[in-house]
């Protein structure tokens, strides 16, 4: 059988060797250290960075394919390593807008996709502060500062309150550091995902449109499927994202980020082309999950069914606390499954640190179950694995 | 977060290292060696015998418990440890019945659990000879013999037609080789199977009882739960596995063998105290995989979920054809998927040879499906990936 390698070995190439292994296979991980999360449990681990094109070769030797289990790695490395026949998928012309902010935003708009109002501060600094002011006036300063590269999970996002902190954030900020981007802050009711993924082949497929729920700027709970969407705004999230997948070429699966503005009204928010935490509820909801369908899809085979396998599947995030508790992970988790049998905890094996993502939580519902049943237990379960105490579930972060 | 070593690098041993990470574990296996299914894919290898006490020595080091994916381990060794302080789960007074036919017999028909009718062959050969013929002749012949130890998927049991075939085989056998036991054939339905866990602390889960259909002596499809089975003779076969887990002691997953016969009465046929082929289609399934489970119950965790996912799941195994076909497995892999879509497939990582189990395929039916329809497309996705050729189905193997 094929051997695939992955770029990083954080939790999501872990759960992708997860995957990989009932197709008969072992996933490869370049990985920084043999302690990574899936250097832990992977056969073959190359141990590496994936900054050095050496590292990336070594990863590549005999692989039919590298992915990526972040946006991180250098797309010159990317580009050599096409030159020299390596197949990479998702390819470095598509990856580019997932690790460009600017150039994303750009295209997007190009093929009329919604994105919600932008400008592009990168270039000369005072000319930018220039339009920066023009752009943050138009918009009553409801604006969200952004580096172009390498933010993720609220890292190189700024929300800003008025004129004076944008200005002074910008003055901080735009100097020889990231480039940077403003964009408009929408009026929305709620966040939501469309998780999709394509083959070389062209073959599409996409899950149920999700709603995600965030918490200091990283995703905390996912309702599958978004509670009260209409199938029609649901067919349209769907298909946006697949179109763009093709417009880009993109091959693996991809997660569209989403506001759904007061208005009833879809803007494309962010992309990830690799699995996605807004697709961890497939490992147990779906009848393909985000892990095997992303090896397919990278591998050309074709892709797997994206039924879910039930009305309602919650996830929520395990993540560290301020103050790692004094009873042990091991710990929490007997006392986890001894109230709740049913819940699906997947753990990533990393040490505990304030808000880091250790581990997820499903809880699928059954039929009679309401969404924020369902929602209560998988928060009530998540919370308990990161602090070791009860509480009434997600009336209590609200 | 701890360490379980399974002795064995098999399939099973692979199903339970996906299970492990999950918990945030990986699982240590000890392998003959590194090509072995669960070796290719475990960070955490072992290389060794399970004939070796050194060996088993070494894979314990460090682990909170020692398991098993086979019952080929011998009891002595298993006792030195244990005096050693080494956790052994299921320990080795339970395991003894799991590796000796006569001794499970004899220590089912004391606790009262129904067991075909047996005579003991072991001894002194010329007065077993006449032991045989007096049990033969009250049987009419409707006989089998088994070996007691060492017998698996068909090796080691002799069905036997007739008085002449029975005394050939008998005096063939039973001289020098391992030890005997004759048993009684049984006019039957089918046959059964009770799949069930028990933690130290004695908490028992119970799956769906389901039919296994047996070719060539060993298990090739389960019907999950068993087709028109009534609740009371379900529960029944349900209570006599966890009260014998209970009296034996076991720890971990246990699969009780039945057989229902004609007249709708249940007899044990084997015991296996590990993950077992009849429990399979839990992976896919049902809430918690026999693999989950089994680690759950090694480690002393409370039990999960054993509730159905659907009404009605069928496992086929695929089986290595008489001759390899000349398609690649990855190829095969390819156009199942095109074909079925919600297949769901479990390689192991083996070479393809006659009647050997290189991996199964689950498909979970929904609401509406008949298990005959779901039966068949499950057993003509496993033929397609044994032979490369497509049937009508399970009709074709009758």
């Amino acid at each position: 059988m094929p051997t695939v390698t992955m770029i990083g070995g954080g939790q999501l190439a872990r759960m992708t060797h997860q995957a990989a292994i009932a197709l008969g296979q072992c996933l490869r991980v370049l990985a920084a250290s043999e302690s990574d999360p899936a250097a832990q449990v992977s056969a073959d681990v190359v141990l590496g960075s994936h900054d050095e094109l050496d590292d990336l070769r070594r990863a590549a030797a005999g692989a039919v394919a590298l992915t990526f289990d972040h946006e991180g790695v250098p797309l010159e490395h990317l580009r050599a390593l096409e030159a020299e026949g390596v197949t990479i998928r998702p390819p470095s012309s598509a990856l580019h807008f997932a690790q460009d902010k600017l150039a994303m935003r750009t295209r997007l708009a190009e093929l009329g996709l919604p994105v919600p109002d932008f400008a592009d501060l990168t270039g000369d600094v005072a000319q930018a502060r220039t339009r920066f002011v023009e752009f943050g006036e138009n918009h009553d300063w409801h604006i969200v500062l952004k580096t172009i590269r390498g933010g993720y999970d609220g890292r190189g996002v700024w929300l800003l309150r008025d004129r004076d902190e944008a200005l002074a954030v910008f003055d901080e900020t735009a100097g020889g550091g990231p480039g940077l981007i403003a964009e408009q802050m929408v009026p929305m009711r709620r966040e939501l995902s469309a998780m999709i993924a394509r083959s070389p082949f062209g073959q599409g497929g996409a899950w149920p449109v999700v709603e995600t729920v965030q918490r200091n700027g990283q995703c905390a709970v996912v309702l599958a499927p978004a509670p009260d969407l209409t199938d029609d705004v649901a067919e349209q999230a769907q298909q946006m994202a697949l179109r763009l997948a093709e417009a880009l070429g993109v091959v693996g699966v991809m997660a569209m980020e989403l506001f759904e503005t007061t208005d009833g009204a879809l803007l494309v928010n962010e992309l990830a082309m690799r699995p996605h935490n807004s697709g961890h509820w497939t490992m147990d909801g779906a009848v393909t999950s985000q892990f095997e369908q992303h090896l397919r899809a990278v591998l050309d085979y074709p892709l797997g069914d994206t039924a879910p396998r039930a009305p309602i599947t919650v996830m929520a995030n395990i993540l560290g606390a301020e103050v790692a508790p004094e009873m042990s992970m091991d710990e929490r988790l007997h006392h986890l499954m001894a109230r709740m049998p049913d819940a699906k905890v997947h753990l990533y094996g990393k040490g505990e640190r304030p808000d880091r993502k250790i581990g997820h939580v499903n809880i699928v519902g059954s039929g009679d179950d309401s969404p924020a049943t369902v929602r209560e237990r998988a928060e009530r379960a998540a919370h308990w694995m990161s602090h070791a105490e009860w509480t009434d579930g997600w009336d209590a972060h609200a």
